[in-house]
């Protein structure tokens, strides 16, 4: 029999560490994690890929779980001289992340692919799971505000996610194409399990579904597609979800996040403080602890999805 | 009285050596430093311009005196990082000086001259002297070397000047224009002194005569023409100038320097230990020890080729 394969749609942070304890859990060279690019941007001359970096540094063990973002052990050098030169500061690069910046922007300049360019970084990582954008094409998501639309780093990094948000749109996603290996992964017959991580669904994740034929792919596949809240007793764990929801006039509540997904899930990975909800969802429920703080919580919120989907599976090949 | 301008032409770090020393013994305000762009170079998606780098950083105070190039107190964790992504690496860049090579191609992308943004850096770096690139228009040494035509870093940095030498070229000097400053300098009226510095005649500041309407500004200026040798007992103080010539077939004299530079030279700094080639200059001569070794070198040095300019002076404005 051979080993399980698992795709996890992932955007930054949060995604990130589910996905650290599924490629942990699983055996080598079975997972799959399809990134949102919608956060890329270029800054100083450079291709940033943030979401990207984020997944490549926390499966090779090089994530800054300090900072929560760039890598460890990093040093500022550039960013004091940039500084002195008056250059721009607000996005704040260290010196060995640059490298991945500068190396990517050089090779897609050469034509390479972003998928090509990650998947080479990831096997000189060391990483044995695919890595994949969720496509090469620019995709690039713009954030309505009552200050006038706004690029998405502008809005996350430099105003601190403040200014209040009125819309989301996902800028060449109608034009963009799956990246080959993310088509080539929801499509493998013996998939068995598509994770949307507990990312920000409106930011992280609907990047990935806007790619047109992403949505088709999952409704298609005969893996259950299970979504891990990224809500707790109506907060997020990290990062701006609930106060865009609030901004976008959604309730507060893991159940609005199930919704969203609507029918493309098989099941939903809710957690215990929020176990009162159960009534709101109309998909298969799992109820666990869903705070991942330690590598152990990690590994074992990993486990816990793969068996739920493992029980999903029958219902799910016959829904497909 | 005003006080007196001095320019000087410039290659990499010997004539960053004695611009630093005709910098400190010199009123602010009063040096003209017009520098080679010869050898400036795109590399990994960066213009880097090492000689006006080096000389920014030299009379900054920030030049990296143990390396030679680059900047003090430099920390290598890009370059590092680059390499374990399999990125090139034969041109070294650190941390710091790296901030000054994306801020450069930023501004200069945005269509700032490199003019423009070199005044700027030398202003944040506190520098009152004006350095000046020859020109703002791309100009490319080559190297014609029996491997066939190089870039010069690649003949410099990468192959390390093994390649033999069979000829210069200076692509699209033809096509260029002095920098404005660089001409504003050569054509002002209180200009005292114009000192070829004692960098590599053929690789540094042939580019600079090359460029249309520099060798006229010399011709024409009132103030005297005076080369300070940059080879002592037929050997380079620094760097490929002696095997360049070796290649090129001429004598490895001082002699041979001042008669490349030819009808240009009002006067000629030639080292004590070559006194004996005294009978073979058509220019004015003063010999001393062109060494510079420590800070005190090259402010004696300064002042006896300032000493000498204005004892030419009279003999200068009568050729004018």
């Amino acid at each position: 029999m051979s080993a399980p394969r698992i795709v996890a749609l992932s955007g930054g942070i949060g995604g990130a560490k589910l996905s650290l304890g599924l490629y942990r859990v699983l055996p080598p060279g079975t997972l799959t994690v399809i990134v949102n690019t919608g956060d890329d941007f270029d800054h100083l001359g450079l291709r940033i890929c943030p979401d990207i970096d984020t997944t490549l540094y926390t499966l090779a063990g090089l994530a800054n779980t300090q900072l929560g973002w760039g890598r460890c052990d990093e040093s500022w050098a550039f960013m004091e001289a940039l500084a002195a030169l008056g250059g721009e500061t607000w996005f704040r690069l260290g010196d060995k992340d640059l490298a991945l910046h500068l190396e990517r922007t050089r090779r897609l300049k050469g034509g390479e692919t972003l998928s090509a360019f990650v998947a080479d970084v990831a096997r000189r990582f060391g990483i044995h799971a695919a890595i994949v954008p969720m496509t090469d094409d620019p995709v690039r998501t713009r954030v309505g505000t009552v200050h006038g639309e706004l690029d998405f780093q502008d809005y996350f990094v430099r105003r601190r996610c403040e200014p209040q948000v009125t819309a989301l749109r996902f800028e060449g996603a109608a034009r963009a194409q799956p990246a080959p290996a993310a088509r080539a992964a929801l499509a493998d017959p013996s998939l068995e399990a598509i994770i949307v991580c507990p990312s920000n669904p409106y930011l992280s994740v609907d990047p990935i579904l806007a790619v047109p034929g992403i949505v088709e792919a999952l409704r298609q596949s005969a893996a259950p597609v299970i979504a891990v809240t990224p809500l707790v007793g109506g907060r997020a764990v990290k990062g701006p979800t609930a106060k865009i929801m609030a901004e976008l006039g959604v309730p507060l509540s893991a159940a609005t996040i199930a919704g969203h997904y609507g029918e493309l899930l098989d099941g939903f990975v809710l957690d215990a403080t929020d176990a009162a909800l159960r009534g709101q969802f109309s998909c298969a429920l799992r109820v666990t602890d869903s705070v991942m703080v330690t590598l152990a919580d990690r590994e074992r919120l990993a486990r816990e999805v793969l068996t739920f989907a493992r029980e999903l599976r029958p219902q799910a090949a016959a829904r497909a």
